[in-house]
């Protein structure tokens, strides 16, 4: 049994030289044990005609789940290239929600070709069905392909039943029992139905308390959802209660990550969901507006600066710490704002308001302020033997970590408030505002100092 | 069926009011139906005292159950009040890898006298044995607990067996097939023991490539692997191929969030895994490393500025731009680093080497500072007229915005080479470091043009 293989660069190499002079029995050989997502990785970071090339080799199945499992930007040069009856025949090996994905991704001209080459009426129907829901719900992620059985069978009868459904699906998860008006009441565990005595009917051992979600529940209470119970599957009913599908957790596990990475993103100043093999323009693209939101704060700065350019000509070492200030100005406010952000992420109760948020904050602030005010005193007194110097500044380093960490706390507990993702608030934003409002705290307190 | 039940805060001021008036009854009913995640989030956030007064009442599967839930400071405080015989009942309830987890928490003392108390012995020997993973391997997470059956079994045969181990089991993923020296061949879908025929051989009817982890394997490599390939259970070898454990798709889920909300932690200068929920001084703890590395570099700066200071006295206006291209070198090594950081932790492989990557961001850093840079000098051209220092400010960033890119490009992979987490790179180090080279090249590139 060797299954414990990994893609490595010069594997890669090896199907490229393969690739350039043809072979394509020695392809065929090299990938042929490989799982789906591998050779879809392989794809990925080849060049585009190297992977037409290896694409047109894989057998039916093979090539749509490979399609399901490439990058999105390649899957799109593909979907370019295949005629839309390829498409159509790929789709019809796809798992419903898995087509309706790569449909959403095709021009409304293409959709409808593929639509009608379809050939499984109910796939195309499902399909179609699939695509009218609102992304980021329950129903724009659900599958419709799920095993149920009625509350009335007996567990023979579900047996036989389950054959014939089970063909679509993959994996079971779990058997859905619904009544004779196809409500969902509850569910059956394969366990409990491999160990039934015969003749036993299904009323009489499904589990009757059963977590579902409505198909314009957000994706993202989804995912709180099934990880908080750990679920592996979530049933979706419509508004009727009647079960249209099923909802997996390998879908889920993606959007989690997505979630959590996003929300780093957007703290460092990426406005975009771009990864490092993204073209340049791309990575260009998603990082410019933030850099001219610093532009413009770094403008303002300025503007604030001028405001006391006489007393910096009078006592230019006041200048030295302004980028001590503006810095520390920034990282408080990122910190707190971090904090807020995924504690909103986790979702977890809190019974403290926002008030009482700010006054834990303060006090966080309040101790990291006197730390450093502290130790930037002594510093400047030490090494510098200037006490008005050493007391601006720690002064105002003290009045500007308050003022940061409470500000960093407030921004996304409002924007959350008001349903904006808080996430928006960090990073650049933050930390401009700080800085601008940092500087001017630190030049009037100087002014004050020595005026 | 309502099973949508919500936790709200009104829901717990009406559990809180009960514990105050000592009204056990309204409790238990009110908390009857909740699952033990649920319970678990009650008594996370109301206070010991409560927490404790609730505990007492629940029955023993749901008081285990909870126990695994809470959060791990909470539990802490529980496992203090609970004396060893007490634990370890919970713990003869609890899946091998959850009283193991639960276990490594308290002192060796105490997990001596616990060990002790666990009634059933295979148990103990279980969690134990578990005990011995090194954190963040695949042993130290795996569960014990799992379904297997030899291949020289009947499908009958094995249905008969796995009812017996079935018992220990919540959820059967897989039924893994095992040879007469208990070295995994493969795994048994319950599809196709459920629709087998009487008398049919596993060996017949079984899955040969399954893919396993060795239990020194990484947590991370873990989890990468079970997303990539969307498994929900994964099994576990030892060194001699032997079948000791498998790791499930919801342990795995909590990993992969951890992961990518450690990065962004790190990115915003937090150096613990902090919640908002924590302690003032928990969260102080965290923080002041980084404010003071700020701290540092702040002084750093300070002394740049302190070099030229004879030509911030001729020439003030120059002060003025200070912030601004300091907070852009700041936000370009944020941006670059947490690319870099995010492509390492998705773990795609790359075909180009570090110095492709240089060269990528050196284009990416190029087109953001020659729009920066122009947009700048139009600036300052424009309003305060002023050409000179128009194209000292735009010249430095321009400089300023490459040297960073590059930098916070370079740190991380060279870290992550060095097999150091990159992580550690982003966030306060890279904007420091960037600061201070930023301002040295911005004032020695108009003393340049000033002199």
């Amino acid at each position: 049994m060797d299954v414990q293989f990994k893609i490595t660069k010069e594997f890669i190499e090896e199907i490229q030289e393969f690739v350039a002079t043809g072979n394509r029995e020695s392809i065929v050989q090299s990938i042929a044990d490989l799982h789906e997502a591998d050779v879809a990785e392989i794809l990925d970071v080849i060049s585009m005609d190297e992977a037409k090339f290896i694409f047109r080799l894989l057998d039916d199945e093979m090539a749509s789940d490979v399609l399901v499992e490439l990058d999105e930007d390649v899957r799109l040069e593909f979907l370019e290239a295949l005629s839309a009856k390829e498409i159509a025949e790929q789709m019809d090996n796809m798992d419903s929600d898995d087509a309706a994905d790569i449909m959403a991704e095709m021009s409304e001209e293409k959709q409808e070709a593929v639509i009608q080459q379809i050939e499984d009426p109910q796939q195309a129907i499902d399909i179609a069905s699939l695509m009218q829901y609102e992304e980021d719900t329950a129903g724009a992620i659900m599958g419709t392909e799920l095993i149920c059985v009625n509350e009335n069978w007996t567990t023979d009868q579900c047996i036989e039943e389950m054959r014939i459904q089970a063909e679509d699906v993959q994996y079971i998860y779990t058997v859905y029992v619904v009544d004779n008006d196809k409500r969902l009441t509850g569910m059956l565990s394969l366990k409990s139905l491999l160990f039934a005595k015969k003749g036993t009917l299904v009323k009489d051992i499904y589990i009757e308390n059963v977590r579902y979600v409505n198909s314009d529940e957000s994706t993202e209470e989804v995912a709180s959802m099934m990880k908080k119970y750990d679920f592996v599957a979530l049933p979706v009913l419509n508004p009727d209660n009647i079960l249209i599908g099923r909802i997996t957790i390998d879908d889920v596990v993606d959007i989690i990550q997505e979630e959590a990475e996003k929300d780093y993103q957007m703290a460092s100043g990426i406005s975009e969901n771009v990864e490092s093999s993204d073209s340049v323009l791309a990575l260009t693209r998603a990082r410019l507006p933030w850099l001219i939101v610093g532009l413009v704060g770094g403008v303002l700065g300025a503007e604030v600066i001028g405001l006391f350019e006489k007393q910096l000509g009078d006592f230019p070492q006041m200048a030295m710490f302004i980028p001590l200030i503006a810095a520390m100005a920034g990282n408080v406010g990122v910190q707190s704002s971090a904090i807020v952000v995924q504690g909103i992420a986790s979702n977890n109760i809190d019974l403290s308001g926002i008030a009482g948020k700010l006054f834990k904050e303060f006090r966080v602030a309040l101790l990291n302020g006197i730390v450093c005010s502290l130790l930037i005193l002594g510093f400047v007194f030490a090494v510098k033997k200037d006490l008005t110097l050493g007391l601006t500044v720690s002064i105002s380093l003290m009045a500007v970590i308050i003022f940061a960490g409470i500000f960093g706390t407030l921004i996304p507990l409002l924007l959350h408030k008001r349903k904006i993702d808080p996430a928006l608030a960090t990073g650049p934003f933050i930390t401009t505002t700080n800085d601008v409002i940092g500087l001017f705290l630190y030049l009037y307190i100087g002014y004050l100092f020595y005026f």
